[in-house]
């Protein structure tokens, strides 16, 4: 109800603000027997973890995750998994010129005006440092979708500002600090950001991630189709303001003698649909597209106000990510994974004895 | 968890199939003292009704609403209301033909392998007729939304295929039978879907909708940010396949300097954000932006395989709506007014006592 | 959240007032494939129906229920099954003498403070009427249950004022108006309930319970446990005051060597626990009892206030149960049905992989 | 959806086992500006701790609790407020003899049975050792209800094994181990409790409590009613076994005419009902009561199987509570307190503007 979590059967709930003492998290509903250690977590913290290249905050995390119940002998017990992340390196005095005024763009003014205070210490707990305990919730949501279906989910910085991805090559991604399947654009990002810096500014991103092996049958009509769903945990990461499925926007302009994904015996002959028809994955990879806003706390002055009401102008100095989009990677695959495991284990619960009259035709 | 019910303060859960004897749902959280009408209700029901032009189905239906519990003497209760819609003008025998195969881009498929049997009547639950309910519980939620805090929902149908509106009277959209905004635009529709209608083929849409007059601080983070929720919400109507919060997509091509929307005391400068900041709506104006596909059921043949796995052709007869984007629009109103109302009620759950330092700034 | 909702994975809302239109509920995530019929729910809403006999309320109803949604050809679909009672014989006449004044020990007073308003007529929400819809949707539950697991539940009365079962006969409990095992209690019950109602009073009871061929691992600890849901669904039920499990209260009494139910390969050597061990069940028989109330409407006359805070003497005369705890007995077999139903899918969701070591050991 | 979590508006998620490196728990929901430091939570943690008489477990838990998030400048902010934890006395091998064997009456058997392994260290997730989350979770609700409502719970050892309370004296109550509200049933039962030890055998007990100055109107018609969640909330306390209100089981005798509760301006004239009408606090104290059976842990050997299935004889050494009834007094305090908060805070969602014609009366 108050928002902190996600998810029905494989449910997370989350804390921790930027600056306190830890954020960490609570995974309740992972099956027991999934074997299970820190370094299966950790290793996707890293992925997100700032101050790796130039390009990200140089916050320096270790974001060293403890795993403190749940798991014995190496496997889950089917208990809640506690997980646990210490903060390390704060520097809450870079905050106390904005604590009294509101960055354009930001959650200083809304947090203020619901809750009546703020702790505006590196955004308190709308930072982005939120994000950490969703990656480490969803590795272990990850494990389990690879490890007992086979399910594979990637993503990736498809484009920045003007520098769009041209060509998708999968290794490339893990190769470059920005996640970016296509090595040439991930060397004009690289030019593009340092400029960037240097002006003081932020820019908007595009992430786009890609199921393989996707179980068919996932999702609940009418409310809590697996695309509603998605879109939900997509747009409840920071920066995010829109999601697309399949085709997306595309599909205004598109008619339905041309949208519509052929079948044939062997498989779809196409997919426009991006993996979901009528609320339910149909069994063919999920595509789905997200764009990210520029940081708000830029260098730039901005016009605004204090908490007074009286007029300022704003300029955010301290330690931010210029392109919040390429550590939204790791955070786009963690959200995805908390989502499917959910749906397949509420999947389970109403449909185990179901038994369809033919085989799912490949995902073509 | 099986899918059915929407909001956790204000929810709704629905039932019905096209072609089973009543649709409905109850609506539970309703705050007493509301006057709640029959008519409140119908009237906008009567907006989203088949029938009234050519260019939307030909299904006569009367959509006519009962209300069955939860108001006493003009007023609501506090306890559950019960809608009930009677179905009236059902040809179950126009589906025989494609009972025994799948429309490609269409539920059938997947209801099919997640059930293990389908009601192929009308597309049985996946059928949009479901969304009659939607906007009937929507109807209340708008009710009280209006009257007790003056917030004003509005969509549109911004485009359909290649006709994009050119400009903005709010007055316009309910003169056309399109939705749409911009009467020289609303004329090209018409000739537009005469045609396509004679080619049997559909065609995809976007809608659009601000909500003004918006309360401050409506939105639970980090997982229930109030565009999280909007996101589901509307992604959860049928053929809606992108979601897009103030400038959407275009976020991704802006600078910080650019996207952060400037504060003064006399209000905001500009408001790409779209009304939400760090997931709690900041009073500006709520803009949304929704992708519908275009019908499945068409009468061009297509590539499809039977319940046998045996390769076909499928032509769909029948009577279709050539681009559902115009009915989405009351549709879209209606899950926005759901989403919001359970927003105020959250919110009142938890900040009930919280007085902020500043009044809100305007809207701007 | 605003109450009329239980279950997480088997989930039913339920609607309406004793002097509405019409009462029902709709009941989601039943799994697909259950045979269903309107019989099946007739049946277990026949037992419940007021004016069988001269020992229950003369209000005659007809409790017709209708199946509006999620059966097709005769089996459940896996979409949410919407059910209809119309209300029939209604004397809304007979409730203006209460309109005004408060019936002790009645919901008259907390729902005028809670709401602001109150449906006076037979109770409005409150009225024991509401429990009908919990009959429907609990008869598909058991159905389930039955047909699928073969667990067999059944409750009875055990006690009526003074008069307790002194032997248990499981065919006597359907041959008397009282749903007693003992026929001999039975006789005396019928005259002791024939002095009270000249006298214009009204008796309290207890109802027992037992669930036969329980399955092994329902139950989610911690909050969730077994004994802690059928807790809430028995308490839930109009004017129960007291539930107990196993041994109930003479546990407090008890050592431990006396208590915890040894296990030998052939099975338990007894059942104190109830069926329940750490929130889960064992596989032994669950055993409960409740506790119910008089009924509060009473023709003989007791100090009260008016709805203006005036002393007043209130009788209410119309047409009561002077013994609800009669009707209560199906009451409690279908939300037994409810709860062990949802633990049912809600133990798939999670555990659907789980291989015991062992094999249960027999309930003993 | 797998049990560790309890509340919808104030909601609480635990995690963690009896041997494991920690437990806490995040409690989502807590209105932001009270305020709230450690001791505020430590001292209820202080109450429940081990080993602070000979009567009780002879572990040392320092049960030092940890505030990691949700307070800043000693204030709560409206985010989830996260607690920890350490363990810090655990013997595990104290259990290896127990590791292949089920304790009769213990929740060995059934969590084998449900997750296919189990941690046997200490009880692992069936410890009573969760229950000191709820305790900080409980401290938490407690200091708002006081704070801002004046709500005052409280809970007493009324009776353990034949020994019960004969007065009440609510100062006794933190003067003596056992928290008994008799001082002379209090050195009864230290004798008692002694002779037990010496043999090897644990004992029952009965808690009761009372809540003073309750508001008006909690509790959420017709399945959420305050009593069923209270209901719900105490019989998941490990050992619960029955949970009354009011007059619980005694009902059974009562006739209306003596039961219901009359009215008077000045106020109730009794209090049968215990406090809650129709599902709906009245504003009388609130009146409970549990069972609590004996630990099954007991020094006296047991007939039992071991995981093999074989037959073997159970006799528990460690450290154990011969009776778990006097560590059990402010678990129950806590869970009242969490379910009243939860139920305040839903009251205010759906009713904030209700007006009720006459303030309350006085609860008599």
């Amino acid at each position: 109800m108050a928002g902190s979590s996600i998810g029905e059967c494989f449910r997370v709930m989350t804390f921790g603000e930027s600056h306190g003492p830890a954020i960490g998290c609570i995974v309740d509903g992972c099956p027991p027997g999934l074997p299970l250690t820190v370094e299966d977590i950790q290793q996707d913290l890293d992925r997100r973890r700032p101050g790796q290249s130039r390009h990200t905050t140089q916050r320096q995390e270790a974001d060293q995750v403890e795993i403190l119940s749940g798991v014995f002998e190496g496997e889950t017990t089917g208990t809640p998994i506690g997980l646990l992340i210490r903060n390390v390196d704060q520097r809450s005095q870079d905050y106390t010129k904005i604590r009294d005024r509101f960055r354009p763009g930001h959650a200083d003014y809304t947090y203020l005006m619901k809750y009546g205070r703020r702790d505006y210490r590196g955004g308190g707990r709308s930072s982005a440092r939120e994000t950490a305990t969703r990656v480490a919730a969803g590795a272990i949501a990850r494990k389990y979708l690879r490890h007992r279906l086979g399910v594979e989910i990637q993503a990736w910085l498809a484009q920045m500002g003007p520098i769009a991805a041209q060509h998708f090559d999968g290794d490339e991604i893990q190769r470059n600090p920005f996640f970016c399947p296509d090595a040439s654009a991930a060397a004009r990002m690289a030019d593009y950001l340092d400029a960037l810096r240097k002006a003081g500014d932020s820019i908007g991103a595009r992430v786009d991630a890609r199921v393989r092996h996707m179980p068919v049958g996932l999702g609940e009509p009418v409310f809590d189709r697996l695309e509603a769903d998605v879109a939900k945990a997509l747009m409840s990461i920071n920066a995010v303001k829109a999601v697309a499925l399949g085709d997306g926007f595309a599909v205004v302009e598109q008619k339905g003698s041309e949208h519509g994904d052929g079948m044939r015996p062997q498989g779809f002959l196409s997919n426009h649909a991006g993996g979901v028809l009528g609320g339910i994955s149909s069994g063919q990879d999920l595509r789905v597209s997200v764009a990210i806003k520029p940081t708000s706390s830029i260098r730039i002055p901005r016009p605004s106000i204090d908490v007074h009401g009286q007029p300022v102008e704003v300029s955010t100095t301290g330690r931010h990510d210029p392109c919040v989009g390429i550590r939204a990677v790791p955070i786009v695959e963690a959200m995805l994974a908390l989502v499917l495991m959910d749906h397949v284990l509420r999947q389970r619960a109403q449909n185990a004895e179901v038994q369809a009259p033919i085989p799912p035709i490949p995902a073509g």
